[in-house]
Formats: C-alpha cells, sequence, structure tokens
C-alpha cells in the first residue's frame, strides 16, 4: 500500500479554500500513485472553529463540501477530517471517501476539554472502534486524543486493522513532538500495526500546529516523516502489511519513502529526533505562528516600536523572518527619559534587518497631555502616571499609524513581563498580536543569541543584548529596580503561572519567601490587563489564554 | 421542619471571607430555629473558581474550610456547597454537616458545559442520586443544573425523598427568572415533594447571580420567595412534610414564611412573579453587576468619560446608583468637533447625579499628535485615522486620572457599538470594566427613560435622549451615517449574535439584504477588538465573553 499524509495549513471557517487545498492534494496523491490520502482533522473546517459551531448553516456547509471532495475521490481513497450531525448531536469526525462518496464515517471517542480544547462543548462522543478495508488492507481510522492513551488503538488492532490511521490537530509547545512521537511509536508497537499519522500545520490564532506527520512501522520504527512547520505531502510504501507483526522482530525494513513536498521541497528524512528542537524550534513556531495570523488576517505590512531594548528587536527580527523585512516598519520614538543609544541601537538593528525605520518623537504629544492634566494633578508628585502616559502616546503613534497605513501593530511584550504586568495597559501593551508574549525573558536573550549565529550574521546589535533591560520611563531606571533578576524572576514564574504550585512550594524550592509572596501578588494583579492583551503565539505548555482560565475577580493568595 | 436559605454574595477565591460569611448564616438561622440550612453552590470557593481548580492547594483549603463549618453545624444541619476531591477526580459537591461534622457528600450530576459553563473541564459527574435523613425528613441534595431535566429529581423521589433541596450558582439573564421559577415549579409538582431552592446572589466578572432563592410546595406553589440582586437568610416552615404528597390535591396550605433577612430587611413576599422584571430587572442586574465588580476588585471610586450621548449618561447614572455618588467622578474632554450641548449637557447630569466633575480639553494633545505625524502622513489626506486620535487622547486623559486617583475606568459602550465595531480600540473602549457592553442601544434609552421616572426624578438630561446619536469626531457627524437606524441594527445583530442565524435567514426575516451583509461583515471584523475590551455584565442570554467564543482569525461569512 502506497499511503500519502497530505499535511496541509488550513484556515478557520474558510470552508471554500480549505476544499480547494483538499481537492487539490487529492490530485497529487493520486498522481504519486498513492493508494490512500490523509488529511489533518477538521480539514473542511478548520481547527478549532469554536462557536462557528453553533451556526446550523455553517455545520451543513461543511457536510456539502465534504460532499465535493467524495466526488474527487476515484482512484484514490482519502480519510477527511469533518464536523458529522449524528442524531441532532455534532460528532467530530473521519469520513472515508472512495469511489465518489462518502463510504464510512468514524466518530473520535475522547475528546479533549482541558488546556486549550473544549471538545466538550461542542461534540458527542463516538462510542465505537471502526475497521474498514481500504485497498485491500484492514484499516482503522482514529482522530488525535484517541490515540494518546492505550485503549481505543488496542481496540482498533483487537478488531483487526493493521494500519491505524490517525487524523489529528495537535498544537505545538516546546519540547512536545519528541514526546509525541514515542507514544505514536508506543502505539504501533504495543498493537504490532502500522500507525500513519497526519498532523495540522499553521497558526490559527494563539496556536501553532507543528506538523511532523509521520508514519511508524509495527515495530515502532519512524520510517517516514513530515517537515515541521511547513506544508508536506509525504508519500510512503507500506510493506508487509497482509503479514502479521511482531513486535519483538527487529524493524520491519521500510521501502525508502517516496516523498513528494508541494510546499516544502526539502523534506527532512527519518531520524532519531523529530526535527527541530529547542531555539530553532521556538523560533520556527513563532515565524509560523506570526506570518499565519498576518496573512490570514488579511495583513500584508507590520509595524513595531523599536525601544532599543531586546523584546522589540528580536520581534522585529521575526517579523522580518516571516514576512520578509519589506513588509516590516519599525518606529523609535524616544523621549526625554531615552538614552543615546535607544534611537541608534534601533536605527541599527533596522538597518541589519532591512526594515522601515521612523522616527517620532513622543515629546510633544507628552507634554501637551502633562500641560493638561496639570490643574487636576495639581498637589500631587510624579508617580506610575507620569510613565504610563509616554507609554500611552507611543501606543497611540503606532496605532495611529495602523490606522493611516493599514499596517498590523505587533506588540513586543515577553511572558516575563505579562506575567507581573510590568507593562502599560494601552501603552507598549498595544496591537493587534504579540508574537513573543508567551516567551519568558531568559529566553527572549536567547533566541536573540541563537538567531545572531544563523545565516545571514548578527542582526540583533550587541547593545542591544548587552545593556541591562529598562523601560526607559523615568531618568535611570532599570527592570532589576522594580522586579527581581530575570533568571529568578522567570524560575520563580514558571513554578506560580506554569506549575500552579503554591507560594509556599515555591519558597521550599528555594526562593526567597519576600520576593515569591511579591511576584506572584503581581501576577493575580495583573490578570485584568492580560485580559485586554492580544493575542500571541502559544510555545509553552500552559500560555496566558485558553490555556490558563484565571478569573479577574478573585481574592485567592495561596 | 423549619428551613433557612442563605441566599449569600460569595467571592471567588475568598475561602476566608466566604467560611466566615457561611459561619455566621449558620448562627443567624440556628437563632430562628431552624432545622436546616441551605448554602448555595461552591459557597466555599465562590462561583465559577475557573483555573484556580487546577491548583491543588486551593482545593485542599477549601476542603479544610467545609470542615471548620461542620464544626460549627451543632443543634443544626447545613447542606454547604464545595469541591471535593473524590478518586483523585475533582467533584462539584454538596456535603451535608451537622453533628459537628461532615455526615455525607452529594457530587453535581448533571455538569453543564455549555454557553458561560466549563465544567467538565474540572469535574467528574457524581453517577448515583443520594437521599438521606434530615430531622427525620428523607432529603435529596441536588446540585443546580441536577434539577433543570427530570431525571435526577424523579431518581431522588423514587428513592424515598419528599424535598428536594437544590443549591446553585444559576447566573442571570433578562427575563430567566419565570423560566427558572416555572421549572422548579414544575420539577415539585411531577415528583410530589417540596423543593428548596438556594441560589447564589452577586456580581463575579461578567456573571450576575441573582438570587430568588424559592421553597416550592409538593403542589408547585411558590411558599417562599428571597430576593432578586441582594442577600437574605430566608426562613420558611414546611408543613405536611412526613404525609404523602398528591399532585393532584389543591395547594398544601404553608405556614406563612418567617423571613429574616440581614442584607435586605424587606423581603419580597411570594407572589406570581419572581420579583422585579423588564427594565426594573435589568436595572438591578447592572447596579448589583457593577458595585460588586468594583468593590470585589478593592476599588472605592470610578471615573466615566461624559460625552453628553446616551451611554455616559446612563453608566455614570448606574454607577451613582451602584456607588454612592460622591465615588463616581465625570469627565468631559471637549474637541473642536464637539457641540456646545455636550459638554453643558455633561454638567446639567453631573450635578443631577451629584458626582464630580471635570472638564479636561483633547486639543492640546490632539494638535501635538497631528503634528508628530504630519510628516509621516504627508499627502494622505484625514480619515478615521484622526476620529481614532481623538478617542485614543480620551482614554489616555481617563487612565491617568485612573493612575494617579486610584479611581477604575469604566467604558460606556453598549452591546450594538461593540458589535459592529463602532468604538475606538485605546480609546472610548479603555476601561476595567464596561458596565452596559451587553445592552443593545434601543435598550440604553429605555432604561435611561425607565430611571429618569423613578423617585429622585429626571437624572439623565432631556437633552441627552432627544439628541440624535454622535460620535463627534468630525463636523456633523451622526451615528446613521455609518450605521443603519438602532432599530433596524439592534434586530439584525440580535438574529446575527444572539440567536447564530444566517445571512439569508435574517434577510428572510425581511431584512434590507445589503444592510444585513454589511452589518454581518462589521460584526465578524470586530472580533478582535471585541477580545481587547473590558469585561461588562452578562444580562443577555448571549454575551459576548465566555457566551460565545469566536475565533478572531476566522473567514466563514456565512
Amino acid at each position: 500500500m502506497r499511503i500519502a499524509i497530505a499535511q496541509i495549513d488550513t484556515v478557520v471557517g474558510d470552508i471554500p479554500g480549505n476544499t480547494a487545498r483538499v481537492l487539490e492534494r487529492i490530485a497529487a496523491a493520486r498522481d504519486a500513485d498513492a493508494d490512500l490520502v490523509l488529511f489533518p482533522e477538521l480539514a473542511l473546517t478548520g481547527y478549532p472553529p469554536e462557536d462557528l459551531l453553533a451556526r446550523t448553516h455553517f455545520v451543513a456547509e461543511n457536510r456539502a463540501a465534504l460532499d465535493r471532495v467524495a466526488a474527487a475521490c476515484t482512484g484514490i481513497a482519502a480519510f477527511v477530517g469533518f464536523v458529522d450531525r449524528h442524531d441532532g448531536m455534532l460528532r467530530n469526525a473521519a469520513a472515508l471517501c472512495e469511489g465518489g462518496s462518502v463510504t464510512l464515517v468514524y466518530h473520535k471517542r475522547m475528546l479533549p476539554n482541558y488546556g486549550v480544547f473544549d471538545e466538550e462543548r461542542y461534540f458527542e462522543p463516538g462510542s465505537d472502534p471502526v475497521v474498514c478495508e481500504v485497498g485491500g488492507v484492514a484499516v482503522a481510522p482514529t482522530v488525535c486524543e484517541d490515540v494518546w492513551l492505550p485503549a481505543v488503538p488496542a481496540e482498533a488492532a483487537s478488531a483487526g486493522a493493521r494500519l491505524i490511521v490517525n487524523i489529528s490537530a495537535s498544537p505545538f509547545h516546546a519540547g512536545k513532538a519528541p514526546a509525541r512521537e514515542r507514544m505514536l511509536r508506543d502505539r504501533a508497537r504495543e498493537n504490532g500495526v502500522w500507525l500513519a499519522y497526519c498532523n495540522l500545520v499553521g497558526g490559527q490564532d494563539e496556536l501553532v500546529f507543528d506538523g511532523r506527520s509521520v508514519v511508524v512501522s509495527p515495530a515502532g520504527e519512524v520510517v517516514a516523516r513530515a517537515a515541521a512547520f511547513a506544508e508536506e505531502l509525504l508519500v510512503v510504501d507500506l510493506p508487509g502489511l497482509a503479514l502479521p507483526a511482531d513486535p519483538a522482530l527487529p524493524a520491519v525494513p521500510a521501502t525508502p519513502p517516496a516523498v513528494s513536498a508541494p510546499a516544502a521541497p526539502t523534506a527532512a528524512a527519518p531520524s532519531g529526533e523529530p526535527g527541530p528542537a529547542g531555539l530553532e524550534e521556538m523560533y520556527g513556531a513563532l515565524t509560523l505562528g506570526l506570518a499565519d495570523y498576518v496573512r490570514k488576517n488579511g495583513f500584508a505590512d507590520v509595524v513595531v516600536g523599536l525601544s532599543g531594548g531586546i523584546d522589540s528587536a528580536l520581534v522585529a527580527t521575526i517579523a522580518a523572518d516571516a514576512l520578509g523585512p519589506e513588509h516590516v516598519h519599525g518606529v523609535t520614538m524616544p523621549s526625554r527619559y531615552s538614552s543615546a543609544g535607544s534611537v541608534e541601537d534601533s536605527r541599527e538593528l533596522a538597518s541589519a534587518l532591512g526594515i522601515g525605520f521612523h522616527e517620532l518623537s513622543i515629546e510633544p504629544a507628552f507634554s501637551a497631555f502633562l500641560d493638561t492634566l496639570a490643574p487636576v494633578f495639581a498637589g500631587h508628585g510624579p508617580d506610575v502616571t507620569e510613565e504610563n502616559l509616554q507609554a500611552r502616546v507611543r501606543g497611540t503613534l503606532l496605532m495611529a499609524l495602523s490606522n493611516k497605513f493599514g499596517w498590523l501593530v505587533l506588540a513586543t511584550g515577553n511572558k516575563s513581563e505579562l506575567s507581573v504586568g510590568y507593562s502599560t495597559l494601552y501603552g507598549d501593551m498595544v496591537g493587534g498580536f504579540a508574537p513573543i508574549k508567551d516567551v519568558f525573558k531568559t529566553v527572549v536573550y536567547d533566541l536573540a543569541r541563537w538567531r545572531n549565529e544563523r545565516p545571514g550574521g548578527a542582526v540583533v546589535p550587541h547593545a542591544v543584548i548587552a545593556k541591562p533591560p529598562s523601560a526607559e520611563l523615568r531618568p535611570d531606571q532599570l527592570d532589576e529596580d522594580s522586579l527581581p533578576p530575570y533568571e529568578v524572576l522567570d524560575a520563580i514564574l514558571a513554578a506560580y503561572v506554569e506549575d500552579d504550585l503554591s507560594r509556599e512550594a515555591i519558597v521550599a524550592r528555594g526562593h526567597d519567601r519576600a520576593t515569591v509572596e511579591r511576584v506572584c501578588e503581581l501576577v493575580d494583579g495583573a490578570e485584568y490587563k492580560r485580559r485586554q492583551g492580544p493575542l500571541g503565539i502559544r510555545v509553552t505548555p500552559k500560555a496566558f489564554g485558553k490555556d490558563r482560565r484565571m478569573p479577574v475577580t478573585n481574592r485567592y493568595r495561596g
């Protein structure tokens, strides 16, 4: 059997566009003499469609699209993810299309309803395994979560399946890929079956789907692997499907995979590791997540306020890599408190990246605000109000550029400052998208250094990396005047925000109690700001967003 | 049997505070010679605790608090809502506390996971009905959703229950109360049992819980009812509990309820209707929702930008009623495009309400921005950019007042403009809370007129109600230049946003096709703005918030 895995980048809600892409890949797979082609979970609607599922006409249109897809399935079979209305309830489904029609529908049995997932809000689970014959092979379709625990694949194998197909929309976080691949290898080996895994690729709001579809042999060996963070049509021959597999035998020698990749001509060859890891992987997720958000929302260009600091430098760099430097506009907006280096470092960055560069002083508007407010503020000394004012003048200037030229504003805040609220709402938090909002400050530095070592050279000026972090909102201000050193802060934040540990447990890890109390208090107090911040790319197992649904009104301090 | 219903206002996360309130009501109920006292769903944690439930120490603290409550239950029994960790899974539970300890725990069986609810994210459902003896009476505890369908109460009655207790956290929307009470009367009559329903009261982020706890006789008659939108300890004698009830008999005559109301001295007497309806009910929800948000988040005062229009006038009025006029600060911020009436009408409103009043011109800052941007904007004519600039100068001024004086900024946007994005992000959308974000513009007028007819007189100036709506961001601008008349707009929005109808179906209701297309396009295009807007009070069955989870990246146009 020759199988094709169509790792495609869908757009939520774009049923006509997604359908066209599916039809195109069916034709390409047939041209490659594949017997069967796989598409990701909910390929026709995009994933996750969220409350679009509340619209009956939306579900009806996705069903009509499936019929168009099925009609094209002659000379090849396909498993296509779609939403099935069955007994009046919606199901997350995989349709087998062959001979010009839908011959079978499988309903996802395990519905994730944790983390970023809300599938029980929308779907009823399926109750039965399905094994069908495709090209003389007993095949069991499954959908995403179904393979994460042993039960569903084991039932499918018991029912005679020799090939388990999994169509998936498995979102990225750093370090997830090896665990996912290990799980897939376990499922294949446990059951002595071939496993063909088709994952979605692309960005959707805060999620990035990383692709890395694989084919695993009954011995648990990865025989073919699709690219990370790019579309691909992966074509693989599966030998020995009719023979009983024996997990104790050495790896079944696979025919070298025939790979054709419409979107990514050079595909990663299978190896011990599922493609990029560490900083390279994270950078890949950030560029794809940004590029897809911009493109799918109809923007061409972005604008970034360049402070001379590391955050805005990294965001501008990611944007230049994701969109091309001609689509990125940097703006430096100095004030009376800006260091001389801020403008010069920003200019040097813009020049190294080849992006646009503008300079707008915030002094006239800042002074006008101070004058206007002077009578009301009489008798009150300067405080954080005047610092926020500067940030809000900058935010207003960026939004004016956005309004006038149609540029999407990128917010440059990182996860450390977003956690503790070390940012100004309607100021530096302004933006349509916040690419690094899930990246801790320490990792921001790591990413900048990593990128500087790539081909193309050091784009982030040394001075930007070397200078101590500062908001430059009052004379000689440094982040470390207000916050613990970022190494300490990030460790506490990871424990509190990502691991949900108590203050006590964090202190027990060896952190200073007063520092822990203060950081946790800041995190709790900043919830209202985070709620009004832009979407950004999830790269950790727990981002601020659908992952972490904290009440704003919340007196818990444990 | 004498039963007490402790309709209390809890705070999410405030386990010590909620526990203290529970203990105080247990003492009061014992003083009133009650045999049994009921508390709302999850009374110890507040509802909904959301991802606080991911913290093991939070759950442990709530369990320890239950032990303190149980220890106080001598000479009286209590059903108390708490989170139970059972077999390693969390359960939404009701504990029976009596004789100084927890004698029984019931696990909620029906877990809502739709609309604003996410209970399957957190809880495992219970599987069995529970009937226990309290003061010689067979009592079945249930939790909220359990009584909304017939099955669980029917099982409880079959198992011998003579009294069904329901502890609840049922959020308000306009018009829900009669339906809920009808449902409760059905459940009592169907099963020939007494039904004692204890609902939560108070605001929590976007939700308002309206209270209106009731006791229903086996004949389906409401024999006692607690206040809407206020705390109360409702004490009621339930006669005839030992006798078999016969739903065919006329209403069991009830002893007139003995009512003591620590928070609301005069309780509504039972009648055909569950308290306030229509505009009065909505106004009650808005004042309670605002008062609780302000109080529970530690604010004392609020600031409102007064434009001279109806939205800000209504928000200021609600705020004055909710917090006292001395805690409300109005600010008029005229520009070159403001009508002479705007400042004068605002001043008149502030004077009628007795709130603070400030005037800050936006001209200096607006001019400074225009000058700063002039070189970059050279060759481009004025457009929406300059309109948004004015709104953002106002937003920045309000935030400066907030920063300097600790006042919470109230955003004044209504549901109509929020739907179509007829508002400026970081401009008039600025605020910590948006009281009328779920109120359509037509209803904003109705509420203002209704409030003007209340005791205390006409606070909203006639001119504010009479003038045609205008954003006053360019000369002679009127809302109706950009939008259909609000009667038409609101009808289309209700169909599209609240009822999830297709464009086709809305046209079929008799609306002009081009208008429908345009309005729906505006709604879809404003999703990113809404995501960055402040929380506000849900008063309809579908608010922008947890109710309507639309992707931002979304190409669906059906």
